[in-house]
């Protein structure tokens, strides 16, 4: 289902909502639409519409849609279900959404979930809950197909045939000793071709990439891309036991989070944000970001007020004074929105951040001089007074400088100190362009107007 | 190779290259290394040691790596070479690649790497090259491997056996008739526990997603994030004939540069833009982007500049005006961002764009309430004027509910007229806020105080 056919069954929905006839969205809902369809829908949907099409839809497809809904909207529906429905939502689960759903429950409900399975599933996902969920044993699945390596093609294809159905994604037969300790993988694109006759152990890869289940997400969703994976086995570090598998449509998610991480958090904004949480949660979340840029804003009134007796003086000051903390502001931001998307790309370390630094000066410079001769121009004719136009593009260019720094070196700092720098980066850097802004230009002014 | 290793590499190498000594760096980027990492270590590079880097690997290597670069560094290096040189490197890229290179090179080259491939590769890449970059057709690849219906499995598996190989990330076969017209797949999955004796036509699906040649990239993306794809075919709309598959590799890179895109583009930063490039590269573009916001930066002056008088009476309105203009900037920019992104994912449509706007007029109320207390105590202590106080307090909450409204409509505006809403959206999102902010705090104060 494309956007516009998203967009249009929402039409659809929202009309039959309005005009209270739901047997039709009940058929929407309830099979005619894929589950990812229906998980599109409720993201797309206001709370309360969200929740009149959630209680539409049958106890039995409730588990597959939840799986498809990002955490934000689906744990508050987990969170009203009693023990029996979660219970029997568990059932349709995939064991690592099963492991993620669970740690988001309280304790006696889990392990009353727990006990309702079958012995061998509990053992998996009690195994899967052992890791933290973006490590790389919270990613994993346990619907391996493992071989042993002494047997021949032949074997492997007849044991192959007593399935119904081999589990989706599986691009890998991984070989496994007696012992389950992972030997290599046998790809399905080689079994087809090869001869019947031979061993797998003549055939099989032994230097696929392996991960060991405490590789975090990030590094996991690196290997896949690099190295075009669909699947990769995962180990116990110690043991070298095989635990599971990563499929490539989980790593897609962790590869857009991150991708998108960066922009949300340099906005304040949350990770996996629900675009249509309700009023009393947003405006939790937002005061929050707008309380710490207040703080930000009383530090840059501060230094302006600090030169109140110039202020008095020259009104013109005040009037040009933004332009200065602005374009620095604007110059910082694109370096620092640079440097982020570098660090989280790994492009960039001890070696060239000394590079970058000099390059982002320069660039400073030159941009300094183009802008503040504009901005200088501007000023001469505006106001009709040489004194502030050479002042504005002096504290122009002083703040260009400050700018490109702080966005080059604050990214990495706070990076090493183990802080987000997409959280708190764009605070810092606008604290220090908006002081450096108004202390240049009207310490400047002080010095060589009054 | 993680980010760790990378950079480890990238030491290593940094360190010969100061010293002098290219045998070792030699040995890594010829071999020692997979290609996907040599492409790393060069995007990691500044300019210079990129060059000497590129320099060092052997023309046999070149095609591979060239692959892996994304296109602000690879066609640099393309454009340098001779002809010669240009159809050595073509061998070794795949068919979608080699369309995209060609895209970038003068007519007359493209001419000669065409002639000089062999009649059937020519056929399959000027299929490819009638097609945009960004659509189904430009990111498809032609190694399908295609089978008839009326075959039993049987003989699929003789056939498969009769190649060396199959193409990587092959999970599908697919099924044409005899006139090449796509008939629908065979998941290997399903291949492997067929019964031998069984027809193709009996055991394949039909109702497979098929993609049609013009489906814009972005689309594409969807449909294998929400299906959970490793591989579509494509086909001709309207002759319905099969013309390649689009592997989910491929894929991978559209919705990275898709999630990136919003987070450069509010920073007017391009696509795809290389983290080292040179200074009068870098030093261009962001000045376009600096001029811009300096008019906005102006428009705000000429707002301050209308109210003169009352700045020259109460200097306490100077340094307070960056309060409120900052207030809004972080308020709306929050929202721009929320729907930016909820555009992005399809969310947005007619039927709750009022409850977006509604929501966020409401959040814009409750966090003005909050706020504008907040500020107009302090500024009542801080100043000691209660009048100040009261007229800060209404400018910020007009501000708030200006940003909540902008930041809202104003995306979803620019997305209906074509334009996009993270590249325009920040800087007149920033333009209404100083403007609202700035008129609405000096406007209450010239009517209340003066």
């Amino acid at each position: 289902m494309s956007e516009q056919a998203t967009l249009q069954h929402l039409k659809t929905v929202t009309a039959s909502l309005e005009a209270g006839t739901t047997s039709q969205i009940r058929y929407l809902l309830n099979g005619a639409l894929p589950a990812q369809d229906v998980a599109r829908l409720l993201e797309s949907s206001p709370p309360r519409e969200r929740q009149l099409l959630w209680d539409l839809i049958d106890n039995t497809n409730e588990g597959e849609i939840l799986q498809y809904l990002t955490e934000d909207i689906s744990i508050p529906f987990l969170k009203k279900m009693d023990t029996k429905q979660l219970l029997a939502v568990s059932e349709q689960f995939e064991t690592d959404d099963l492991a993620d759903m669970l740690q988001h429950l309280p304790e006696t409900i889990v392990k009353e979930v727990l006990a309702s399975m079958s012995a061998q599933n509990r053992l998996r996902v009690e195994a899967l809950l052992s890791y933290p969920e973006d490590s790389a044993g919270g990613l994993m699945n346990t619907d391996t197909i493992t071989i042993r390596p002494n047997i021949t093609v032949d074997i492997v294809f007849r044991f192959l045939r007593r399935h119904n159905k081999l589990p989706d994604m599986t691009d890998n037969l991984l070989v496994v000793s007696r012992s389950d300790r992972f030997l290599g993988t046998l790809p399905l694109t080689k079994l087809l071709v090869a001869d019947t006759s031979s061993t797998i152990r003549e055939i099989m890869d032994t230097e696929t990439t392996v991960i060991t289940a405490n590789t975090s997400a990030s590094e996991v969703a690196q290997l896949f891309e690099k190295l075009d994976l669909v699947s990769a086995p995962v180990i116990d570090e110690k043991s070298g036991k095989l635990l599971g598998r990563i499929t490539i449509d989980d790593v897609v998610d962790v590869i857009r989070d991150e991708a998108e991480h960066s922009m949300l958090s340099m906005a304040g904004l949350e990770d996996d944000e629900d675009t249509f949480s309700p009023v009393m949660k947003t405006t939790r979340r937002r005061a929050v970001w707008l309380g710490i840029n207040l703080i930000t804003a009383f530090i840059a009134s501060y230094v302006i007020g600090l030169f109140q007796g110039t202020l008095d003086q020259v009104v013109a000051l005040a009037i040009l004074m933004p332009i200065v903390a602005s374009m620095g502001g604007i110059a910082g931001s694109q370096v620092l929105t640079l440097v982020i998307r570098g660090i989280a790309l790994g492009q960039i370390g001890s070696t060239n951040t000394r590079w970058l630094l000099n390059r982002e000066i320069i660039v400073g410079i030159l941009n300094g001089i183009l802008w503040a001769t504009v901005v200088a121009i501007l000023t001469a004719f505006w106001f009709d007074n040489l004194e502030i136009a050479y002042i504005i593009a002096g504290a122009i260019m002083i703040n260009l400088l400050f700018a490109a720094m702080t966005g080059t070196l604050l990214p990495i700092a706070l990076n090493r100190l183990g802080i987000d720098p997409a959280l708190a980066g764009s605070v810092i850097l606008t604290t220090v362009t908006d002081v450096v802004g108004f202390l240049s230009f009207l310490g400047l002014a002080t010095i060589f107007l009054i």
